[in-house]
């Protein structure tokens, strides 16, 4: 069938989750498809933060740890995004950075494994994740980053492997692993399976339990609303959480914080990957983004979102074929995210072109056009607008203007 | 001079400082004492929290990264904090927590003094500094924290000592270290010197470089008024900066983190030691603190804090006497910090009967009553009243109650 726009009107009419919009702030006049990298606003965050600051804050000041129940706050939260991601409620917590979180399990993980020392990940993962790992190789002894493609990722897992660390859903091409094979695979070999979800939670099914994965990170501000640098989430299998100890051995993952004493005990179950004082304010941003997915049908809202990828791809080949894009994403939704890269010579300046046209997308080094698609707020007429825009664009080079080959610091 | 509650009306009266109480959102008929631990509210702070919400997560979305300079605020922040701890601005970030910025500058300072592995502190710091080092000595081959009363912290530099770390002012006496000869002696030994500064900063004068300091963290919510959980800080001497190596090598830490390059590459500066993305709504909040400071005659304002705890301690001597109370800190002016530490057999209920009163200090284990007075925002008759709280409670035993028994999560 040939999309028309008549067609994602009728879409958007019959679509369960289209009042949810409303939810969100979104600016007008704008199609903003980058909810992926930077989620948007919801309209209660605000009010929640102005409450946190004016009455938790202001008026209750350091009562509110109890009073407010900030101390309980990180494993609370932990426990929404459990839901989320298949896992139990006392295996997540909410924590730090996906980049801190990543060195606490990857340290944790390798020292647990007695005679393995390899992180095993695939080239191209998200930059991050193998930066940590490099900083993981420098701090501990023998301790080796090593990459293979990602197709060839099961075959490398051997006797040296410690860990697998592999980001479910790709940062750029959006391919999303197996996790239930690649997770068998790993533990069949003796190693421990780490899985970045930075995008996938709150874009795609996630079941860590399911798969019987052992160790996960994710991100905050993307795909569950947080705020820009929201605080991460981790997760660590029941199982494991009695014998793996975090390098950050701070105060708050102590299983007594407040008897100050001068020796180190580890608190029990999750919490001993707590480290500093949580973050109050980015907390109480993230848990209204989160609070957004539980009452929904996750596993329709995630389908949608799959809809909106293929309806872009179909339009993109309809519409603008002949006009240098490539397709960097796999047709087949089962095996991918909810954002589609497409690979444009100019990608740089396309995007700014959109951009400045009120389209929002990213572009990604080397020349990637990407486009998320949030099924809580992106509509199918969104998806039509962002494809005529990218066409107009294309046909008629408005692109090439000086303005738009100005590199910013962020890209 | 006994003093009296005229003197201290007086007092307030000729306080150059004293409009700057009308710039914090306090809660009315309650009397704060607990800044060192967490800062009170500025009125500014809950207004640019809701700018930074609604206008540039909300409408710049993803833009804002640069045109809001999200991308720049770790460093911009840092630069400012540099002015109140005597540091170049280049020399200091705004990044994680204090604990994780402790893992990162130990971990560095160890691995980058070859041959020596010891890291050297005292027993009955806090607790987190204790507990990150000994994290440190679990993930370093052959490091170890050793610990010796302070009073013998110089006599036990050796050739051993990689680095010495020590809080500037003692969370709990308030003791305060004479920065510059510790440094010096340090230095003399081949080691060097990580100060603390949590309860420094924003509380009495600190002068890293006059000092020659090599390293330093401080915590961004007790009286730089940041909010609860608000982003610490870090200070890397200049001259240590391209040697140093954090372990905690992520993404923003990168020479060019948008190019998305498999390998990590330090960037140039102080940049290295980000890690993950900032936290841009506990950034705001924090900014609207420091800001308060940087206007302000600085060694004034922390010479009426030392005003302000003389005071305290005198009145607790000349009222209180015979009812218990032991004094935890210095009578001496330039040896303490900006709070001071009663030892009672029942701090507990005594001072949940003074919270109920509206007098809010702390408890910390086993026996101390501590009291922040905090420049910006106390004033001499909070002082008077305190005491008087503190007179009438022990005075008439109606601390103890059953209700003042209870321990909290949170102490």
């Amino acid at each position: 069938m040939t999309l028309t726009l008549e067609e994602m009107q009728r879409r958007d009419a019959a679509d369960p989750f289209a009042a949810l919009r409303d939810a969100f702030d979104l600016p007008p006049g704008e199609t903003y498809l980058d909810g992926n990298s930077l989620g948007a606003l919801p309209h209660a965050t605000a009010a929640r933060l102005a409450a946190t600051v004016r009455e938790e804050w202001g008026k209750g000041l350091i009562r509110s740890w109890n009073k407010a129940d900030w101390i309980g706050a990180p494993a609370r939260l932990g426990g929404k995004i459990a839901r989320i991601i298949g896992a139990a409620p006392h295996e997540v917590l909410v924590a730090d950075s996906t980049s801190v979180n990543l060195y606490k399990l990857l340290v944790a993980a390798v020292q647990a494994q007695s005679g393995r020392r390899v992180i095993l990940s695939e080239p191209g993962n998200f930059p991050t994740d193998l930066y940590v790992a490099q900083g993981v190789a420098a701090t501990l002894p023998d301790c080796e980053l090593r990459t293979v493609p990602r197709d060839r990722i099961i075959d490398a897992i051997d006797e040296s492997v410690a860990v697998v660390m592999l980001t479910h859903v790709h940062y750029q091409s959006g391919a999303r692993f197996d996790m239930d094979t690649v997770t068998r695979a790993a533990q069949a070999k003796g190693a421990l399976i780490l899985w970045d979800l930075s995008h996938s939670a709150g874009a795609v099914p996630v079941d860590l339990n399911a798969a019987n994965a052992d160790l996960a990170v994710g991100c905050g501000y993307k795909y569950l609303n947080g705020g820009p640098g929201a605080p991460a989430f981790l997760f660590v299998a029941e199982r494991h959480q009695a014998v793996l100890r975090s390098p950050l051995s701070g105060w708050m993952g102590h299983a007594a914080p407040f008897e100050f004493s001068d020796e180190y005990a580890p608190g029990d179950g999750i919490r001993r990957f707590l480290c500093g004082t949580p973050p109050i304010l980015g907390i109480a941003a993230l848990e209204e983004g989160i609070d957004l997915f539980l009452s929904v049908d996750r596993p329709a809202l995630f389908a949608k979102g799959q809809a909106l990828c293929s309806a872009f791809i179909d339009l993109v080949e309809d519409r603008c074929a002949g006009l240098g894009l490539g397709l960097l994403t796999t047709r087949d939704a089962a095996v991918r995210g909810s954002h589609v890269s497409l690979r444009h010579a100019n990608a740089w300046p396309v995007m700014q072109a959109l951009i400045a046209r009120g389209v929002i997308g990213d572009f990604r080094a080397p020349d990637a056009l990407r486009f998320g698609f949030t099924p809580l707020y992106t509509s199918y007429c969104d998806v039509w607008h962002a494809v005529d825009m990218l066409h107009d664009i294309l046909a008629s080079g408005s692109w090439d203007q000086p303005d738009f080959h100005v590199r910013a610091a962020v890209t």
